[in-house]
């Protein structure tokens, strides 16, 4: 145990730490450990070379480099980290399993990463009170699947959700398909226990579906980036599975028309589980990387989704289907397990297919009201045109969520500065026809140049003055969330 | 209009306003009334005997005073009498129609009494994106009706729904019978429009379904109870009417078998619209006030509406008939608009009907995890008779929100005291069974006693730090929501 104790603090020490602060700060952290577990030190604590570079990276184009990276197997352990934290002014940053896109998890300013993949438990699937209690690190799809068994759902199913964990998903209020029926993360979480900068523990809501004992905390908590606290447990809604799903594909020749259908869509009395869109790149870019069987010719086309009882599922899906004819689509009805498995494997596979155009990506997940999407997707088309550049389209077009892909190439320099520079006219566009500039991916690294965009100066200075409640110092996730010249 | 002005500051003068501190203030405030909007005045602000004596209460037991009452008619009077109580330390308490249960709205500290009723209009029914955006001096029913008219749906429907405003309905983080599927009043506020305590106005959401630019103001602001700001502008997301609706009513003859009812329903396939619940006494008190044709000799009760597709809202309505009947229950289902409208008059007339039982009510909202419903109407049982006291339950036994009545006689000193005694034995057995003392009416004065047995210092004092950020001298409807030692 000593040697292998001792072989790391010399690899930390010889190469691997930043000169200064973090060399110091690593070697105090070590000694912490070493006092207070020092069987388990190994595995808490590390600072080898392969691990400081994993630990630097999410799936933001950002990129980082931890001081050390500490892995804490309770709220004990998080508790004491951030309390050595507070005291010895070393930034933190609570991470998941990095598959956010904005950089929220990417440290900054030679902070350790505090990775909370080891509590990973599933502390508790309450049938009775219909309740799932997590730790943090649990991955979002062993949840569902954990449920599915005992014919319970959990509804955001962001599509990350076999690597994702819960914690990361309540720090980003994490969306997802199904969110058009069933609302995102923070719909679900009825109560979190939260490791506050200085090593307190603060506890808000529970197991009651209902609660209006003083401000809504928990609410406070989900999607603020690990910015205020540290998740170490979530108490989380859970529902009956529905009876029956009907899945179905539905092909346009034309952009506006799937547009039209989705505005039709969700105007009309059904909700449906999932409505998703993809344009002619995005289609292409999934068959060119995996053979799906999509139509590669169509302009647009709609995934979707009806969930509920039997008796009226497929009413509800023929009902939308008539929509969908009547806006000039082509609709198919996935026959088996086995096709509706493919559509999704398909809509999942577009993010990765995308780098099969070019090798660079600038990812945005705008929303407008739901029903402005025809007019944002013809602003997307002008922007891609004017710009002369390569924009694909697809996302949550039920909840006005699109995502937009600008394809580039970061060695093509007057290409690249083209494309960041339309990331603005894109926001402007997208507040123009009052939307957001994020609908689930968050602020992070990536945005915050953009948040004075869309948030008043009054509202910036609230919210830092809130960050300040919670973490007085500055040391939990710094320099996330807020303008650069703000923070 | 000159004289008109004159005769009321006259009246406030001679005998309505409290000595001091309240006259100064109500005189600076005419004239700056005065001088803001000469002709309007007489309806803006008043310091008549009557309206300063009916502005004093709400629906609870609580009473106060207010120096004056103040009816801004749009944002930018809101934002001018906030601006001007800042400079002039005047305390200011928001109001909607005042049928809060704790004493929210009721003014303390001499404060001025801003009342929303004037801002009353629905400002767009936004049928293409799903959203209404209204005043906060709207009446609930009144959108109901008119989203009704246009196949729109808003969910929540406190049992005031008539009389309260939607503004009040916010700041309560009201909820109401069709919670149990449909969640309260934060599950649909998308955005706000607030004037802070100095003046300033704070935009946060809009007409987006998603969105997570920063922390979530909006829902922080939802249920604060008017103590972090003014609402003048609400967006709230709405639904498509449901197709159909069935409406039973199940009688038992032990309250045991009907709380084992609730917890099968609720954990079943099917999620009801409504899952109430009323025991014996509340039975009897509602007959004795209005005969609505219950049935008096029932040991409970319960009231049972499953909404949704017609093609299976009878099939749903059936498989919770036959768990109702499995547990002993005997099930009738209404036959008509009529008596399902009969049998929610009852359900709505329990509160003014229990007064028949004793003349003073004491009014508890508890909730506990929706399946220790059973467990928590036995505890209630215990305490009524251990303190020989009359204690009649009903409420959203779907969400496991009881509200708890115990009937006695101020008067009655002895018994009064025994009554008050026991509402803290009632919320020592609630968060025994990991409950919380207030699932919808929130904690205002006639809770803040009792905050501290169930949030922990740590919660209190960032909740606190939290009214500062906001309300930092501390002006905006002071004296309420926090435990009295704690303020």
């Amino acid at each position: 145990m000593w040697q292998r104790w001792l072989s790391w603090l010399v690899t930390a020490f010889s190469e691997n730490i930043h000169p200064g602060f973090c060399y110091n700060q690593t070697i105090m952290a070590f000694e912490f450990f070493k006092k207070k577990n020092e069987d388990n030190l190994p595995g808490k604590l590390s600072a080898g070379k392969e691990e400081l570079f994993c630990y630097g990276f999410d799936a933001s184009s950002s990129e980082g480099k931890p001081s050390a990276v500490v892995r804490p197997l309770n709220t004990q352990e998080v508790s004491d980290v951030a309390a050595y934290a507070f005291k010895n002014n070393v930034p933190i940053v609570p991470r998941g399993a990095g598959t956010g896109m904005t950089g929220g998890a990417v440290p900054l300013k030679d902070a350790v990463v505090l990775s909370l993949e080891g509590m990973n438990r599933i502390i508790d699937i309450d049938e009775k009170n219909m309740v799932a209690v997590v730790e943090p690190g649990v991955i979002n799809f062993h949840l569902q699947e954990r449920l599915e068994d005992v014919g319970l759902f959990y509804p955001p199913d962001p599509a990350s959700m076999k690597f994702c964990t819960l914690g990361g998903n309540v720090a980003e209020n994490a969306g997802g398909p199904r969110a058009v029926k069933y609302g995102v993360t923070k719909d679900y979480v009825l109560g979190l226990e939260t490791v506050l900068p200085d090593g307190r523990v603060l506890m808000t809501g529970g197991r009651t579906y209902k609660g209006v004992v003083g401000y809504d905390l928990t609410r406070l908590l989900v999607g603020s980036e690990g910015t205020l606290g540290i998740i170490t447990k979530i108490f989380l809604k859970v529902l009956p599975l529905p009876e029956e799903t009907v899945t179905m594909l539905c092909t346009y020749d034309s952009l506006d028309a799937a547009a039209q259908s989705v505005s039709r869509i969700t105007s009309s009395s059904v909700i449906p589980r999932a409505l998703e869109f993809m344009d002619n790149e995005s289609i292409r870019a999934v068959e060119n990387y995996g053979s799906f069987g999509l139509p590669v010719d169509a302009e647009a086309l709609l995934l979707i989704e009806v969930d509920g009882p039997r008796a009226s599922v497929m009413e509800e899906a023929e009902k939308i289907a008539s929509v969908c004819t009547a806006s000039g689509g082509e609709v198919s009805i996935a026959e088996d397990m086995f096709s509706k498995q493919r559509i999704w494997d398909a809509r999942r596979a577009i993010s990765p297919a995308l780098y099969r155009i070019r090798p660079t990506k600038i990812n945005e997940d705008i929303v407008v009201p739901r029903g402005r999407i025809p007019e944002m997707l013809k602003e997307l088309r002008e922007i891609a045109e004017k710009n002369n550049l390569i924009i694909a389209n697809f996302g949550h077009a039920g909840d006005g969520n699109i995502h937009v892909n600008i394809m580039t190439d970061k060695n093509n320099e007057e290409e690249y500065r083209s494309a960041t520079k339309s990331v603005r006219d894109i926001f402007e566009a997208t507040l123009k026809l009052g939307g957001t500039i994020s609908g689930e991916h968050g602020i992070g690294l990536t945005k915050k140049q953009y948040v004075g965009m869309e948030l008043s100066d009054v509202s910036i200075e609230i919210m830092k003055k809130i960050k300040n409640v919670f973490d007085p110092k500055g040391i939990l996730n710094p320099g996330k969330m807020f303008p650069p010249d703000k923070y």
